[in-house]
């Protein structure tokens, strides 16, 4: 992995040679092109369904209109199963373009692109105009009305570079993303998938089965949940067919990945049943140690943060007037969550401050008569 | 389940017929003597270190003197491992006391305490004087240092009633359970671990074997880690030790539902091999649905809301004057999450509002050259 900044590739407000025809007008694709309509760049938008397409040009994603320009640079925004045929199709069509796509996965699309061109004898199709990509930001939403051209400012965008990539493709792709507001991440096709199958796809399908086990249990069982089984499960709420795409199209990572569970949770279930407490301690310990290898804010290594939690009654201003006085003690917080339980008139709020200024923010808000506790 | 207020079991600000006593001064045990002390009752509190009790002690959770004075009730808040000895002490050191606990499991503690006293031939150890309890508030953190009064304030408490309970035993804990602030919920002993086991416990294994799985992954692989991962993995940072212990003394429940996740993982791993995406989509069709069996704030039926995405500058105040102008527009604010990425100066929060009130708030908020979005 190296980071490319505008410097290396051009200021990212530079036009491309020619317009940039985005295809397919859901979340990801209407945001690139409201994100590239945002930096001047003239921007086609099209969709099998002609009228998502032409929500998303009526939101700011440029023109549904289908002049026929030529475009310099092409977005395949489609769902995972259709990414090969639209990348082919838009190698035909436009032999000169530069060619990318957003898609979840890298390597199968990939193969089924080379396959489909090598069924056809004497195709000319020259596969260096294409240069995979993968803004990393999304949504439990879908569609072009979720969709935002500030979607992918600040975020990572794998640019996946193959040998056989022109290097004026990758430069173009490179200022696609830059021009995007993201931040380039270069990876390798097999190297993109593996990463995704790890910080996302798994633990996609293992929330999607924690939350499976909740259905059909009785509602007052359901009125102990907290804050923790909220968070395990929150991801599992998105688009079941998308998502059933994205892990078919990542099988063999995932398969690899869910085989090493399976065996945990066949460890979990023998150390259950023979009292072996030493192999459920030592996976959970695994657990922990896992958690801390996240990367931190702005990824670097994890910030030393504590939380604060702090009770506040549920009507509107008082979470404004709880961060105004956070404010004027001049801490910054590095995140914070909410937590509503079953029959409470107020909600606890932990804020996440460094360890440093915990207590300062403490001795702060209870000064104003907020009730403060590590 | 049924609430009970304090209406019907007497005013919470009741003093109890005597002193409380609190044995274990960790995170729980200590917070509630802390609850208890501001409600006015005299509370003592011990640990197998007295050093720890001294901690608390000094943090407002009443006394570590050991004055032999008689307790009305004993809060028995040890690990699980240790519940049904000092259970069963309490019992035989004061014979007109209460017992309760507060332990995360129930059936095994208590087949224990039954065996312990079976195995005492003649002995007279009345259990009609033990209720369980589980008040559902924790933390990552552990230890008195992280102890407070208001950690059970509007949170769930099952109170475990058992037919040979006496009705006084019951009474007396279920007013220990309003004088912490928290909110009575009656369950069987079988009905409470099947509970906890759905929704903590698997959540919590699934979520340390999801983060396991992020040990050992190159660190460029680690940098396209998102929200998602971020949330699913969060819980799995608890004490290793604690949690083994509650998850084995939780063994039968959790290997029920542990088996099932086994099986779901057979079908993925199979449905990924013979390319059966129907069999995929139906587990995160279920997935789905068990996300919104949760029950929304307040225990209430989920309300419909709509989360709204605004971008703010990384520095102090940024979220003051976000929220105050959010309250200038009159509207409530469910709930947020803030979302730092690799490389961004900048975070994105997600405010959720009840879906009427969403586009008011992007009007509101764009009108105060916010980049506000759904």
């Amino acid at each position: 992995m190296r980071s490319v900044t505008s410097e290396q590739v051009g200021h990212p407000s530079d036009p491309f040679a020619g317009p940039v025809l985005v295809v397919g007008a859901g979340l990801i694709g209407a945001s690139v092109a409201m994100a590239l309509v945002r930096a001047g760049v003239e921007t086609y938008v099209r969709d099998v369904d002609a009228v998502v397409a032409h929500v998303a040009a009526s939101r700011g994603a440029g023109s549904d209109a289908d002049t026929g320009a030529e475009p310099a640079l092409v977005v395949v925004a489609t769902p995972p199963d259709h990414l090969a045929a639209e990348i082919k199709a838009a190698l035909e069509t436009f032999p000169n373009a530069v060619i990318t796509d957003v898609g979840s996965v890298k390597a199968r699309p990939l193969a089924e692109l080379r396959a489909a061109v090598a069924r056809e004898r004497g195709s000319t199709l020259d596969l260096a105009h294409y240069v995979g990509g993968h803004p990393m930001a999304g949504s439990e939403r879908s569609g072009p009305l979720a969709s935002a051209a500030d979607l992918f400012d600040g975020r990572a965008w794998a640019v996946v570079v193959r040998p056989d990539c022109s290097s004026h493709a990758v430069r173009a792709v490179e200022r696609l993303v830059l021009l995007c507001g993201a931040v380039v991440v270069h990876m390798s096709t097999d190297e993109h998938d593996l990463a995704v199958a790890r910080i996302s796809h798994l633990p996609h399908l293992l929330a999607a089965l924690t939350a499976g086990q909740l259905n059909g249990a009785p509602v007052e069982h359901l009125a102990l949940s907290g804050q923790g089984v909220r968070d395990v499960t929150r991801v599992a709420a998105g688009d079941p067919r998308l998502w059933c795409q994205i892990v078919s199209a990542n099988a063999e990572a995932l398969a690899v990945l869910l085989g090493r569970v399976r065996d945990d949770i066949d460890v979990l279930l023998e150390s259950l049943e023979l009292h072996d407490d030493s192999r459920i301690e030592q996976l959970l310990r695994a657990g922990v140690a896992g958690t801390s290898a996240i990367p931190g804010k702005h990824g670097g290594p994890g910030l030393d943060v504590s939380a604060v939690t702090v009770a506040i009654p549920d009507e509107p201003g008082a979470l404004a007037t709880l961060f105004a006085d956070a404010r004027d003690a001049g801490i910054n917080i590095e995140d914070l969550r909410i937590d509503h339980d079953p029959g409470r008139a107020f909600g606890l709020v932990e804020i996440d401050v460094a360890t440093e200024y915990a207590d300062r923010l403490i001795e702060a808000l209870t000064a104003r008569r907020w009730s403060a506790h590590r």
